[in-house]
């Protein structure tokens, strides 16, 4: 699983939600983790949750911290499991900084503010996942929190150690795999 | 997914994860996640993990709450990403009662006591989880920390709060997936 | 697995085989079988059954109970084994009213009249089973039989029947598959 | 897939419900159905079905035509669609005769005596099913029905049919599977 | 697993590489491989290989010995495996006309000039593979080798070969599969 | 994956073909291919293969170079397709030897003798696959061949390019699959 900060400011728009962007756009190729800084702007029609969809739902942010993961196996729970283990590896992270933070499925909370949003979808070849974190909050449309609020100051920093973090949670995954007998 | 508190006192050897030792024991048939309180002593012959197999290690506390998952799937897998699903499960339930809990794969860990032992495997029909928390630790072969001193008293609540817990992230996770679109 | 029979009219045009459809039309979300009524007009462009569109075959029926099923699994094979069942639940529910059923493959006969229209086929997220039964039979493009003439009076009755024979018909697998010791 | 009538007189104990037991013993290699007549004789601890072993049930009947399927595919949910699908076969052949049998998961009933027996289940490398059905009834441990009374007198001739029939609907499925694009 | 080659000259686009594509133009059902001769051109806009689009390399060659397979599974690192066994039943071809030929990955050459293309996808009902062989190779554009330099004068017999070794390939697989033990 | 020559004579009786035998013995954790050099002699009870185990076949070789791989996967088929490969590995290989090498499903020819045996098969948790090639055969009940014969002089030299080709080769199938669209 190979990992990727980008410093380039990229503004999310869903469309990056798609198999091989990272291969095409930076020459990652197999499993990967990377993470950018940009505003989140995503349309209802690039939406991939239709319970978002059908509410005519948006997302909006001025300045998030995403991260997209591919993973070239195209098993749909396997990748909503994974998408469980990236959030658990974000708030985790976040309890390092002694921040308070609430996990509701894919979302996180602090405070009763929405920290993150986040989808995990298939296409034919692989999985996808997009998180999205908060770090300025003006003009969200419902109630949130942000990094900046969190005392988290480096961005890259702690996109390095979250990134990191899963990437260990899954070997350690196969490793527990590895050693367990069939009973 | 069932659930279900044991209330007669259970002592672990082992040879409770074993497939449908749910259903021969207590009737309760397919997916399902039971607990109950008892000792914890587990001889090499019956670990199913090969390092600690390898290692003669063994396991052995006075009193703890197990927990015993099966699901219908023999996905091992799936079946390791469930049980550290379980594990950030307690782990969250215990932070409603302000426990400062740390995780590294499946362990559980307050103030560098290990609070948590745990195992996943596979028969031929099942994938099987096995989690057991001290309640006590006097005598437990390394560095423990213990439900008691953690302010849980009432041992079966908890075990049904996480329970629940579990029974819930499965439902959200099975709900996640049939609200996406594939790309 | 949910069942609803919807009560409103709807012409089945092929559309309807489409992820989701049950979830944004009728708000059941999951694994679901949905009935209702309507005149079957499919145009060979819409048709997923590769033969049939070669042989630039359409389907015609003034008016037919339909059942859409949707599955959130997508194994095509099993999503064939499942509609096989489908229409055999209906042929038995047709039993009980005495008509004397033969089914070929997914196709239901009754005096040498085709009673019905079936497809199985998947999505990226699901799988998705169509069936029509003929209420009335006047302009079909072959020799058909009909609801009506078989003394099917109240199609709503019929169809909640086949699809609870269908529900249980599942729940039974499932319970089956978790009662079998492997060898 | 190979279909075999064995004309020697073999006792069901279920031993034969054994991965390659069919090729050991006649050299048929791959997915095959074979077919014997003997007595069924299964002593609780052979049985596989949990719930049957639990209520110390057991299997007996004088003379039983016997059908073992073993399919090279160890996925325990498919084989019950297929076990379903053979017992489908086997009423749709005994329609032929015009028996009024009726189905009830896996069982079969003739005017409310149970026609037959059978299991499905997995080995680590493929599927085993067993079919038993009442040729002679005397002695049997509840209320059967047996293809003697039935007017079934060529028990060869009746177990060719439905092994063809069985062929034949895997076939069919198999080339549905292949006609049918994805949506 | 039918065979077939065609004798009309076809030119290769990668619009061939299709669901469906040997079904709907040659009425072969199911898992097949087929072979004709055609000129090969396939602009980036075509290619499936994401890697070769990025570099915008397009394939050309004056005239091919094409290979389309279609497999009824989507699994895409099975299609891979399968790939590889194909090229290697054309290296084992070429060795009977003693042709020293060097396979890297899915690629074959002869004296460093590279004789063949080749991919392997999926769509949402199946697997895919092309494999074209140079039969001349005026104006290709890296340097190449072609059957017609190889001694390989009856195209026809060779592409009939390289199907049937392929064919018996899958069945030996096959075979070993049903007949060994799990452990 | 993991690749290790282990330096020590082991004689090969069947019983290293067992999940975990790489990890319990050597420490190596995970997807692994080790090659050793001792006498091969596999009585018929720890055969896996059905058919040798029939005809009482046995293997004996006084001297062999073996490979012993695991794959932390238990689908049957896929391991049958990556000891084809690995076979395929080893033809390639002595063909840089300029040996004039043939191979007969998972049997490699020199001169009409026998070279290799070789089997794959599953547990509960794993693949494995062993390659045996005979170094020295003298007393070997078939007409075999031997590396010692072919010019092989350093066995752990060649073995280790062996096992580096079988490792990228699963590296560029890995790398295939990642840089392909679905269609």
């Amino acid at each position: 699983m190979k990992v990727l900060f980008i410093d380039k400011k990229i503004d999310y728009l869903g469309t990056q939600l798609a198999p091989h962007w990272i291969y095409r756009n930076f020459g990652v190729l197999g499993d990967a983790v990377v993470a950018f800084v940009g505003e989140a702007d995503v349309p209802a029609d690039n939406m991939v949750d239709i319970a978002d969809a059908l509410e005519k739902a948006f997302i909006y942010s001025p300045l998030m911290l995403h991260f997209i993961v591919e993973h070239f196996n195209n098993n749909l729970d396997l990748a909503i499991y994974r998408q469980r283990l990236l959030i658990v590896c974000i708030k985790e992270e976040l309890e390092q900084f002694e921040v308070p933070v609430r996990r509701l499925g894919d979302d996180l909370y602090v405070n009763k503010g929405k920290l993150s949003v986040s989808i995990a979808t298939v296409s034919a070849v692989s999985s996808l996942i997009h998180v999205g974190l908060n770090i300025d909050n003006q003009g969200t449309p419902v109630k949130t929190s942000a990094l900046s609020e969190l005392g988290i100051r480096d961005v890259k920093a702690f996109a390095e150690k979250v990134m990191l973090r899963y990437k260990r949670e899954l070997e350690q995954i196969y490793e527990a795999r590895c050693k367990v007998r069939g009973i």
